[in-house]
């Protein structure tokens, strides 16, 4: 039966076909074989990362046309490799380049079988084993954060959870918003860094503030927010007769990896009224570990936290969460009450139907991976994840120490976020100063470009504030160890000294 | 190797081991056959669509605790077969309860791809492929709408592609408002029917609109928007010295399965320089059809479409589209420009760079599925399952016609959506009266009970406007043959007939 899988098609295996059960099974095995060949290429150090084709060549390339009549099995196994083939291996141990990377192998089980179940969170009357799970592992995230009540739930992606944050607020602080639109409330104002996440501004201006009314803030030199300028900030706001009430607070900026000073933050927005956001959808990694959840001191302190496991806690995109010191609001917030869906007169406690806490109505199931991953790995294999990639971090800045003529740092980092210029061979004996580094922010670009040419290393690169573009490292893949630090920098150097 | 990876623990396969290929491999596998387990039962017409348990049992029965250290690896395929066990078999041919329904095995396949691949969708730099794809499925998309230009994108469900459509639409029209917020702008008015989405509301609120500045529409006797009513409110509006700026113009409502009429609609908003937008989240996939894209005659005509593959052209949830008529709006609304993201110097073209188009930052790649099944269908299996599901539900409505004494139709459907009240046998010489019908009413909640403890069976129900609660049976699922509308028939007397 396998043997002639390639010439059938669609309709020979399951759903249409009730008597598939051969043929499926055939059809779903091959696909297998060809993601277990893919993992295993892309945990192999030899291999390329990617195979870079500009957007017009790829197309050429690749067969990606809808055809009118369906195309048999063995043409989706090809399309399958094919699209592999091209692609990049996000989880390759070169590939430093966004602040999700890795490919671990529990939470992708957890993903195959989500795929399977084909649920949507919205009730626990279809996804009951998954809404359970949502509770404990939401529930486990806010003893992280020091939340001893408070809700939670996993959300669409970092930023529509900032989102999420910036609506509850809105409407616990002016709850007949909901009824009566912006227009029936004074100007309200926000506040975030300038290094925080654009989502900031975007939240603004989707919810209807307006960009205008984000104030950012200025940060100290290594990044972190300035609490005399937000304080004045917010004065200035009431002298303008507008009314402060949200204040973003980040816990691992995008690109340096900083974190705002939460406690006087947090002193600041009591003072005042604020509600006080954490966007820690990097850093929130950090309270896994004993070692580095200084960094987050005074987390219980927040209104709300953003949390994103799908970056510094390695499962699959997208994992994203935001959690709510006080119980309530997400569903004072979001609930519309639709009838066909959230019937009242349900033979369970309908307390355990979710869907009308979010503006979305269906859901994905986004908790199954997580709650694998963490049965897998405990707290403890969580707290080791974390400390490793701190540490593969420090080797980096280390080693980039005992070669200061060829690598420049821009600064210490507070977290994995390594900020650099590479030096080639004809600028080793110049000076720092602003012309040379602008022409280290030109070859940082085509550095970049020979780096994807090449194939074998990914890392990304920036502007920021003043400076030109400057690469910024990141060890988020548990795959990582001293040997990819040491491939990173020679092939760094292999690449780059003849710029 | 194989042999003893149920003592092994996460440490030994990759990422962490990298010498691990051939335990992950094993354990893989081993995940592998639960799911192709767990698939031939949700096939085969003899098994339970779920064991019902109240929430509070199955929190006994589960062990969902995060524990200190992790689990070996036997325990997690342990807790794989244990949360299939308890859950909701959605791809089951009897299960008749939501709107996405069905397992098709070439969206699981394309899934299974998408999670090794485990890739973000904004930038070309590490998605090249699946951006090259989504472009190619969205332009066949905006196809069957009649759009000759345009733009779309993928959108995290349906609700968030309305609300999508509400922001593009207000930059559209009043592109100061991104700036100054909405306390800028005149007090701006929406219009949707009674019977369409909440969703409507749920993005008025989150926008800053106000629920009270959506105006809800009355319906004709079979549930679609009476553009008479919608008028008169426009011309209310305008007399208030509000701005009537968004018609939500539904394909297809949650429950009556009821279709708007597109070419008045769209001749009003014409008239009064409304922005006309489609919700066809449920509808869409008629467009599919010769034969039923009449029900969405004139589509051509909105500024913008919601359309979900997941629904209606069972595509895994999720799988969500928003179109829009105009190229640049998505970009114009949503754009903040990250410079650490949407480097404009990087070495190829970045208009492929798509993650400025929308308030998300990460976006989870949900087209590989779906270009995959199209791939395999081709248009003429996505018609031919199209007009299958009319077909069987089709024949669910005359079989119900030949027993009228059992089953009472509320109306002839337009779509998939079959709407009726089972008779029990102490009511069976009643006549058709308001007190007959609210009994009924109870006796569906009382029904809808048995069906989840016996487990065989799984329809939904709700109240709508006068009517007290009815069930609301949807064809969905490619699996469904007329075998299977027969036991549905079968199975309600035999459960109800003593109600």
């Amino acid at each position: 039966m396998a043997d002639n899988i390639e010439t059938l098609g669609h309709e020979d295996i399951y759903p249409i076909n009730k008597d598939g059960k051969e043929q499926t099974r055939a059809f779903l095995m091959k696909v297998v074989e060809i993601l277990l060949e893919y993992i295993d290429e892309e945990n192999d150090r030899k291999s390329k990362i990617l195979d870079f084709k500009m957007p017009e060549e790829l197309e050429q390339i690749l067969d990606l046309d809808i055809p009118q009549k369906g195309l048999p099995l063995g043409q989706l196994l090809k399309d399958c490799r094919s699209t592999l083939k091209w692609q990049v291996k996000t989880g390759h141990p070169h590939y430093f380049n966004q602040l999700s990377s890795g490919l671990d192998i529990l939470s992708l089980a957890g993903e195959w079988l989500t795929s399977a179940a084909n649920t949507n969170m919205f009730t626990y009357e279809i996804a009951p084993v998954f809404i359970l799970m949502e509770n404990v592992v939401l529930k486990e995230m806010r003893k992280f954060l020091g939340f001893v009540h408070g809700d939670s739930i996993l959300a669409p992606g970092g930023s529509l959870a900032n989102m999420y944050a910036l609506m509850g607020a809105r409407h616990k602080m002016f709850p007949n918003y909901k009824k009566l639109g912006l227009k029936a409330l004074p100007q309200l104002v926000m506040y975030t860094s300038i290094d925080s996440h654009y989502s900031a501004m975007g939240a603004a201006a989707s919810c209807g503030l307006g960009t205008d009314n984000v104030i950012q803030i200025d940060v100290d030199e290594i990044g972190r927010m300035r609490v005399d300028k937000l304080e004045e900030a917010v004065l200035a706001t009431k002298a303008r007769g507008q009314v402060p009430f949200f204040v973003n607070c980040t816990c691992g900026t995008t690109v340096v990896g900083a974190f705002d000073p939460i406690i006087p933050i947090a002193e600041l927005c009591q003072k005042y009224g604020i509600w006080l956001h954490i966007d820690a959808a990097w850093g929130g990694g950090v309270l896994l570990s004993k070692k580095h959840r200084r960094l987050m001191e005074g987390v219980e302190r927040a209104n709300s936290v953003t949390w994103n496991p799908h970056k510094l806690m390695g499962t699959h995109l997208q994992c994203s969460s935001i959690h709510f010191k006080q119980d309530g609001i997400l569903l004072g917030c979001n609930q519309m009450c639709a009838e066909y869906l959230f019937q009242q007169d349900k033979h369970y406690d309908v307390s355990f139907d979710t869907g009308d806490k979010v503006p979305q109505c269906g859901r994905r199931n986004d908790i199954f991976k997580l709650w694998l991953m963490w049965r897998g790995k405990g707290n403890e294999g969580f707290e080791q994840h974390i400390d490793h990639l701190f540490a593969m971090s420090d080797y980096l800045v280390q080693r980039m120490k005992e070669m200061p003529e060829k690598f420049h740092l821009i600064q210490e980092p507070e977290m994995v976020n390594v900020l650099f210029w590479y030096i080639p061979e004809r600028l080793r004996d110049q000076p720092d100063t602003k012309e040379r580094n602008a022409e280290l922010g030109r070859i940082t670009a085509q550095l970049k470009a020979r780096m994807m040419t090449t194939g074998s290393l990914m890392i990304t690169y920036q502007p920021l504030r003043h400076l030109p573009n400057f690469f910024r490292n990141i060890v988020s893949n548990a795959a990582v160890k001293k040997e990819d630090i040491d491939f990173l920098l020679a092939e760094l150097d292999r690449l780059g000294h003849d710029l």
